[in-house]
């Protein structure tokens, strides 16, 4: 549970640009895909060694080559060397604890994204670390494990529709990092299924458990949001304008990312609001029975203490006791006692308690 | 009620820019209504085959083309290509799940507005999505369904009375704008109904459906704000004259149409913070109440406990209990039990219990 | 109560511009006051026709029109075709619900201003909407009745004495919002007294009606400071020379404006934040008292139960019970009674319960 | 304890300008001291007459003027007329209720700060204004009552030792802000030592009096914040270098001068957030004890209510009550409610509330 | 505890720049080190005098002066006194109170930054001071006593791997920063793991004692945050090359470093979250336990207050009870009784509350 704050040290005394998986290993082997393509061609292969997808480097065709598992060291210094990438951006890459970010090196754009997963039976949230280098004539993404979440681009680019295949790297980056936001309207989705039986439950039959699982909900969204907040920055730096691997005709999609980022943000806070409003429904609901179980007590007590009080002192054994010699004695004792009974249910009644 | 999160993945893996209805369907069939109008004459008619209002893209007069029903793919595709439409903007006008927002396309400026309603009887906001292309001589206004939102705009043009048939479509825009803004006064006048009606009950008699319904409230009241919220910087971006499309002579407008904006956030601001203050008044009065019934079990409680003691030891059976033959044995006892009893109230008076 | 929320609807569907009286109608005729003067002379008349007031426009002498009520169209009409003030500046003058607010049209600057006055008896704030056309040689003040709120201005005119004979409209229209923001000091003052009084019957004998007066002044401090932060940006507007109508020597005073508005705003906060402690303070002392009452209820019931207990055993009928008929039987049984509630005590004392 | 609403009003209806002091009166007569130093000589005088140091304004050497009491409008007067000070300025030097500001008139720069004195005993802070006006070859400095804040910077300047000799009036008002600040560090450490007695008291056995004194000294940490927050504004104005009054080699000065203002508003953040903790602490330690008392008062009342009933039972007066005959009745029954108790304790054991 | 605001006051009256040592004194005598080195050799000594490292002011090489222990004035001076130090830096480095900051005196950069160390026994976090000077040629560091935290750039100079040897003093000062950052890592698993032990506990059987470590924690936190917050600032101003003893190829690395410090800061603040979210879920099972508790109270005093009554009835000694002579009256005594009990349990089954 406390994820978010482990082996973040592993590294501590290493010296920077020092290449080190973080993280946990979550594939076996490194899987590298690539797939070259311009508006008359596609070419895709899976290579098994590194060095073959070398040659579509400055190719003027657009090349995609996505490397699923990050742990292999060997692997990524390969690469790293071959289309110059800074040390620090590898190290960057392997360490999966990264906030979402985008850096301009001039030759290539640095992105590091973040896919979230909800674990609808844990009720609980994981998040995947996604990172682009895009160049002038080539892409490269790094994803910790084989994911289905770039299919649909992948598929785009195979099918040739659209203008996926006219408009070069910086678009094809945009699709990607589009499939990552696209990937949050389906988690808060199914974040919505999971706040709307919650908020039934709290209707009907308030438990425990359900207190549990909205704090557990609440933590879960503060996550999200440390996930997703920086995401508004990195879109918004692409949508600027500010590197010029981003063709200006590219530029009215990024503007259309940000919008859904904001959105996701957005919703993610409402989130954060119903959830509110739900601990706080959930907590005057609780204290509304206790309330009613105190009345509850009251009401009974109050009423029969002290008639018992009475019964009681007829229940004494003096000798001199004249009432209980009466011949209506007990008559008029049980009356009495069913008087001041009533005299307490007309009090509460007129105090609105019953 | 949940419907903030739902739906939202309906487009997940399609191509951006691909046209598909996103919300629900309100209304059968398309309308499409042109008026073509300048100082000197109007003209008015419904058409049936969207063709028919392409003539007027390019003429000197001013055209409002209103579009009410958005989920016919084919009539947005034709418009979009005949006037020059982005397709990302035909996507936008689809989505019924946008934020308010302007953007400027140079040849045109694209602007999302929210109208919302109060549903009075179930205590719910809904909001529907109007989107406007402003170009130099044309307005597009895309409606979910008919409304009556726009009508006094359209008799202000019919009459002829005023600056609206001599001030162009930048004019026109924002004198749809300044409906939508209008209708959120109106929304806020019931709302301010509801809320003075809640507050009476409150003073009244609070029950538990008085809190439920604040709480209801008070999540409609986040919903409205979010809605609301970014309608400042898109009627601040276009007073500020980012647009060339709307003439120097619309800005003393524009400005207006800022201030109502600001007025009313500052009004939905305002609710909120009553809101919050019912809550905490409810809150306090109940735990008032819980106070008092407390208080009134301690006294009887306090009081009968040790008398009913005393009555309890006179009644215990042991062979040699003098007190229980002295002639005035039992008078004493009493008046111990009413003395016990009267030290009692006078210590809660002194209390200040009582 | 919920007054700000009411007849903002009053306009919907009007086209902008349109003049209509929103407000409550507070005098019954128009008054108009002319004061012309400058170093050498005053001229001071109550005209009855507004048209008399038309020859001072140009001028070269400084020229204060003051007009005490606003509910009359006529009369706004003439002066804004004489003046030529823009429509919409003209029916903000008539709408009382803006917030303070300062428009700069070149010819002349629009500022509206709000004069606020503490109902003691109601325990409420009213607020009064006066607007201040300011031109090159005159000040047009409007007010919702005749107000005693310029007559220091005023008499500082009659006087000839100071600054304000010889530094023209600007410094005039500097006095006049110079004296609204005097008006606030008089205000926060008053509430200082309400304050004062509350907290001393919250350390003496808090009661439910000192609760339900915090809130309320709680809601009318959020009403105020709804009504006096945006004066801050109308102040500093004009302190920042944004206007060329301002003579660079108002600007110290303009200065010395600002400090006072800021003081202000400071104090509100702080009202604020000590309703807030006093609510505080209230919550905790009322549970506070609820502590205590459930100590002596717990204390009583506790020591009492387990003694009345032992007298009901020797209350039991059986036949065969030795030691009823001991000779020292009931002093014993009165004696371990006794130990019992002594031990009891002796516990709650070491719990540091007495 | 309303203090900082009072008297806001007094000046009400005044022409701007006019010289009235507000404030208590803390000192009879007004006492003027001056020193005259450069590199080579100090000369130090208490004048009686104001005019004796008019002298010193031109001269080469530089001149501080301390005056202790500002309630005498015609010194002040004098004062402002040969120095040329703005009337406005003399106006917030008597005016004691000033925030914290820096004004630049060019000629000279204008200096409010605020002396703070913590009354240990009362638990109360009081303010003290300070005016400084810094010329090119003069500082005035403005005290409500002869204070002993600047003895060291008088003393450094006797001793003729370190920069101060040399660095002239710009230096020299840094060196009096710098003594002002110097004094917060002292006040926050007193506040440490109560803040620290009262956690003590906290974890020792909080009483209804901590809480008290715990709200009262929030109370003050709010009033003291807003008296410290301006002069960060203050410093860092005079750290930018705004005012050409202070030479380049003050900067660093200065910018220390700002690092220590951070560093006490950092601190005063830091005692609220603490007294914040310790309230949170007191209320859930008031709570605790709440539940432990109620556990105890259901423990014993859970147990003995039911044995109470079982001899209630064998107290009854039926005569056909077979038990009673039974030669072992009442030791069965004394096991009986043995048992009871018992399987209650056992109960409340597994309950985990024992 | 309040250890943050004691002995600021120690310098009060002081001339600016005197210098003092104001902190605790953590080591008996001051330790010397240099390290000069270029690509070629590495010379490491540890210098008595510290007058022996005066002479690789001006080198070629970068030298490394590192002193252990900042309480001796002397070793200060003559420090200052060669280097050229500003005496307000001395000042700093000798004021261990100082938040982290970056000033900028063109010959040299001066640095602050805190180590953290958490106690894990004490539950406690201590802050050390490390300051550094940048010049061009040499990097002096200050530390509060001899510390292991360098030991891995040592190393990584002694080994002559990577970077370091070719890179300058601008990549040393970024070396020991980083070596500062990378201890908070470290800080921040420790903290998780404290964290994970409280949530279990908190699961398992929340105690008081927990409740008042999570306090201790987040006061912890509190001023954890306080100390990294300005490190943003300090970091973020190396890294938009601020000064230019920090060459263009440093650059990278310091914005890998600002990523960390963010990262930091981030992770800080969500332990923030966890913290108030466990305090939430503390206070709500408290509550809950509660309400347990009174609920059983109720049911059994409910169900036996009644019963116990119709008991005392018959308990009583009138002569006149026919009920006591009906052969069958105990029985159904003994039936009523058991019927209202199982009355009130359904009624209590009903209800829900068993």
């Amino acid at each position: 549970m406390m994820q978010f704050l482990k082996r973040m040290s592993k590294k501590t005394g290493l010296s920077p640009g020092s290449l080190i998986y973080v993280g946990e290993k979550k594939v076996e082997s490194v899987k590298v895909n690539v797939i070259d393509y311009d508006e008359e061609h596609v070419l895709e292969k899976e290579v098994t060694d590194v060095h073959e997808c070398f040659e579509f480097k400055d190719t003027e065709t657009a090349t995609w080559i996505n490397i699923s598992g990050i742990h292999d060291v060997g692997i990524l210094e390969k690469i790293g060397d071959h289309f110059g990438i800074h040390p620090l951006v590898l190290e960057d890459v392997m360490n999966t604890h990264q906030r979402p970010k985008m850096e301009d090196f001039e030759d290539y754009v640095f992105i590091v994204l973040k896919i979230i997963r909800f674990d609808v039976e844990k009720n609980e949230i994981n998040s995947e670390q996604v990172s682009l280098i895009v160049g002038p004539r080539f892409v490269i993404s790094f994803q910790e494990r084989e994911g289905d979440i770039f299919d649909p681009v992948r598929e785009r680019i195979r099918k040739g529709k659209g203008r996926i295949r006219r408009m070069g790297p910086g678009y094809l980056a945009y699709a990607l990092a589009d499939s990552v936001v696209d990937n949050y309207f389906g988690l808060l989705e199914r974040l919505g299924d999971v706040l709307e039986k919650m908020q039934l439950e709290l209707m009907d039959a308030p438990r425990t458990e359900t207190l549990q699982s909205i704090y557990e909900l609440r933590r879960e969204t503060i996550l999200l949001r440390k996930s997703i907040w920086p995401l508004r920055e990195v879109v918004g730096g692409l949508e600027r304008g500010e590197s010029s691997l981003f063709a200006e005709s590219t530029r009215p999609f990024l503007r259309d990312l940000y919008d859904h980022t904001i959105q996701v943000i957005d919703t993610v806070e409402t989130v954060r609001d119903m959830l509110s409003g739900m601990l706080d429904l959930y907590l005057s609901s609780v204290s509304n029975r206790m309330n009613e179980v105190m009345k509850v007590l009251t009401i009974i007590a109050t009423i029969f203490i002290p008639v018992t009080f009475v019964a009681g002192i007829y229940g004494m054994n003096f000798e001199n006791m004249p009432e209980l010699r009466f011949p209506f004695g007990y008559p008029v004792a049980l009356l009495v006692m069913l008087g001041i009974g009533i005299a307490m249910l007309v009090y509460f009644r007129k105090k609105g308690w019953i």
